[in-house]
C-alpha cells in the first residue's frame, strides 16, 4: 500500500487549527474543552468519508471502526493546558492516512481511534484507562480537575454512546507518536520502534500549617506549609539518590498555596508529585521514600499532611511480532537511521496492552522540546514515519 | 469625654457584615471590591451622621473632615483576603466613636480616616502611600494585583474626589489596632502602647528555565523553575542566620508555577519575597543576601532570575507626645495591665509619620491569630482600648 504523504501532511496542518495557539505551531487543546470536542467532530467526519463508522465511548473517545476483525491504529487528539501540534495528533492522522491506503490498496482491514484525556487532565491517560477497564467509569466520573470540575460533568459537554467498542475485534494496536525526548534529534536518526514504556506514579500531597501575619507571626512559632513543601522537595531530592537509575525521573509541576497572599504566612499547599521508572519495584521504594520523607518533614515542622489518590500504570514490554514487523519496516524505509529505545512518556498503548498486543513507534523531536509551543518535527522526518507505520502493517495483512 | 461603648461594639458588628465570610466573625472585603466599596459607603453616612463631612480622596482613601485643625484618628476597612471582623476596623470605628464623644463632649476636634488598601492587594499601605507623598498616583496606578488588574481600573469602580485632603490641618494622627501577635494575650495584659513599627520590604522574584514533558527530560537535563524556587528557599534560610535577630521576618507566601501541570516540567516560578526588621541597615544586608542567593541558584541550575519592582517603608518611631498622653491613659484606664512594645505589623502610621506626629495603640489578639477568619479580641478589651484611646484624645484638647 501507498500511504498519501500530502493527504497526510494537509490533515495534519488541518487539526491543528483546533484551538491554535497563536505561537508558533502551538496548540491549546485540553481534554473535553470546545476545541477538543470540535476536532474530535471534525476528525468523525474524516472517519465518514474513509469509510471507518465513527463511534464516541462512553468516555469520549472516537473510534473509527472498520468491518471484522482488523488492527488498531491511533493515539489521541487532545493536548496538555500548552501543547505542540504532533504530540498524540500525529499518530491520529497517521492511522487515518494508513487505513485510507489499506483500502485503496484492498487491505489490511485497519480502524482508527483517538482516546479521550490521554493527558491527564482528570487522571492519567484516561480515557484508555476506563476502555480497557483499569478504572471504572463510576470512578473516573469522580476525578477533579486543579479547577475542581469533575470529569463527569466534563463528559457530559460532548456527544457520547452508552456502548463501549469490544476490544476483541482488534488483532493488536500500533500507536506512532513523537519522541518527545532527544535522543533521536541527537543522533539525526528518523525512527524508534518502543522496547517498552516507562511505569508512572501520580498523587497530590497536601501540607496543612497554620495560616497567621506574616509581620507578627516570629519565625519561630510558624508552621509554615510552603516551608514544609521546600523541606519536603530537599529531602526527597538527596532520598532518592540511592534509589534511582540515570533514566528515573521525578517532577513537582503544580503548586498552589493558600490563602496565597504575600503578607500571610501559608495555611496549607496542595502539590502534585510524579514519578516514572522502568521497573516497578523500583516505583514502588519510591513511594516509601516520598510518603516517608512528607511524613517525617509534617512532624518536625508541626503541619498535617495528606496524601491523595495514587494514580499509576505499570511499565509494560512491547509485542515481539509486532515489534518485528516494526523494525523490518524502518529498516527499509530508514536503513541505519532507527534504533531500538524504551519510552520515558506514558501512552495509551500501556492500557491497551491489557487486551491485545501493543507496539509504538516514535519520530524525533526537535531538541527533544514537547509539552511546549515550540514543539516540532520535520516533514522528511513525519513522512518517514508513515512509511514505516504504512510498510508495518502491510506485512500483518 | 464619654465614649458609648454600646454604641462603638453595635457600629463594629454592622460593618462586619459586609463581606461576611460566613465563617465565624471571618471577612473577605478586599481593597476596591464590591464589599469594600458599599463598606465605604456607609461609613461616609456614619462620618455625615457624626457631622464629619465625609471625603473620598483620589485613592478611595475616606475622610470624616472637623472643621478647622484637628487631631487624626483612624485606621484602614479593608481587608486581606481571607480576614479577621477587627484588623484595621477596628481603628476606623473606635476612631469614629471617640469623635462623636468628642464632639458630645464640646471638644477637642476630632477628623476620622480610613485609609485604602492598607492590606496591599496593589502594593504595600497604598492609600497611605500615595497620600503621604513616598507614591505617586501616576506609579500606584500601573501597580497590578495577582490577577493583573491595574490600580488605575479598581479605583475608577468607586467614588473619589479630584483632590487630596492637605495633610497640615491634623496635628497628629493616632492610630488604634489590634497586636496582630501573641505577646498581650500571652501576657493576659489590656493595652500596648507602640514604641515603633518595623520596616518592611517586598518584591515578586521570578526563575524562568525550560518547560519541558516531565517523563522524557532526563533530571541532568532539566532546567526546572521549581527546583530553583527551593534551592534559593533553602539558601536564604541558611544564610539569614547570621544576619537576622530573633524578631526579624521573612515570608514566600504567593507561589505561581507556569504552566502548573503534573507532567510538565515547570518553565517559570513567580513568587513572593516579603521581610522585616526594626532595623534598615538589617532589611539592606538582607536584600544583599536575597539578590546574590538568587542570582547565584540561577546561575547554578541554567534558569534566569529577575526582580519585580521592590517595595517597602522604613521604620518608624513614635512620636514622644503622643506616646505619652497615651501611656498617662493606659495607666488610667489599664494600671498595671498595659506594655510598651513594637509594632512587627505594618501601618497607615508609617506613611502618615512624614507629615505629623503619630502614635499607636493596640489591644490583644486571642492566640495572637490574624489574617485570618479566627481573628478575634474580648469585648472587655475591645472597650478598654476604645477608653485609653479617648482619655488620650482628651488630654490633647
Amino acid at each position: 500500500m501507498i500511504p498519501n504523504s500530502t493527504r497526510f501532511l494537509s490533515d495534519l496542518h488541518e487539526l491543528r487549527q483546533f484551538g491554535a495557539a497563536g505561537v508558533g505551531k502551538g496548540v491549546v487543546r485540553p481534554a473535553y474543552s470546545a476545541a477538543d470536542i470540535a476536532a474530535r467532530a471534525w476528525l468523525a467526519g474524516k472517519f465518514e468519508e474513509a469509510g471507518l463508522p465513527p463511534h464516541y465511548d462512553p468516555m469520549g473517545s472516537l473510534f473509527g471502526l472498520a468491518d471484522g476483525p482488523s488492527i488498531l491504529l491511533g493515539s489521541h487528539s487532545d493536548t496538555q493546558p500548552e501543547g505542540g501540534w504532533l504530540d498524540g495528533a500525529l499518530g491520529v492522522i497517521a492511522a487515518l492516512e494508513v487505513a485510507r491506503a489499506a483500502k485503496e490498496a484492498g487491505g489490511p482491514a485497519v480502524s482508527v481511534v483517538s482516546f479521550q484525556d490521554e493527558e491527564g487532565r482528570f487522571g492519567v491517560t484516561t480515557g484508555s484507562a476506563v476502555w480497557s477497564g483499569s478504572l471504572s467509569l463510576e470512578d473516573a466520573d469522580k476525578l477533579t480537575d486543579r479547577d475542581g470540575a469533575t470529569l463527569a460533568e466534563a463528559r457530559a459537554a460532548m456527544p457520547t454512546a452508552s456502548a463501549f467498542v469490544d476490544p476483541s475485534r482488534f488483532t493488536g494496536f500500533i500507536e506512532m507518536h513523537i519522541e518527545q525526548g532527544p535522543w533521536l534529534d541527537e543522533a539525526g536518526e528518523a525512527v524508534g520502534v518502543v522496547t517498552d514504556i516507562v511505569g508512572i506514579r501520580d498523587m497530590r500531597i497536601t501540607f496543612e500549617g497554620e495560616q497567621n501575619h506574616a509581620g507578627t507571626t516570629p519565625m519561630h512559632l510558624r508552621r509554615d506549609a510552603f516551608q514544609a513543601l521546600g523541606a519536603f522537595n530537599a529531602a526527597i531530592n538527596e532520598r532518592f539518590r540511592n534509589v534511582v537509575t540515570p533514566q528515573t525521573v521525578w517532577t513537582i509541576g503544580h503548586v498552589k498555596l493558600h490563602p496565597d497572599a504575600h503578607s500571610i504566612v501559608p495555611g496549607s499547599a496542595t502539590f502534585s508529585m510524579q514519578w516514572r521508572d522502568r521497573d516497578s519495584t523500583r516505583l514502588a521504594r519510591m513511594e516509601e521514600v516520598i510518603r516517608e520523607a512528607a511524613t517525617q518533614v509534617a512532624r518536625e515542622q508541626g503541619v498535617r499532611v495528606s496524601f491523595g489518590q495514587m494514580l499509576g500504570l505499570e511499565p509494560v514490554q512491547m509485542d515481539a511480532k509486532l515489534r518485528g514487523v516494526l523494525e523490518e519496516s524502518a529498516e527499509q524505509s530508514a536503513a541505519r537511521s532507527w534504533r531500538k529505545m524504551p519510552s520515558g512518556a506514558l501512552h495509551d498503548a500501556t492500557n491497551v496492552s491489557r487486551h491485545m498486543p501493543v507496539a509504538m513507534l516514535f519520530v524525533p523531536s526537535i531538541n527533544g522540546i514537547s509539552h511546549a509551543f515550540e514543539e516540532d518535527t520535520s516533514e522528511a522526518d513525519l513522512i518517514t514515519g508513515l512509511e514505516v507505520l504504512a510498510g508495518a502493517v502491510a506485512q500483518l495483512g
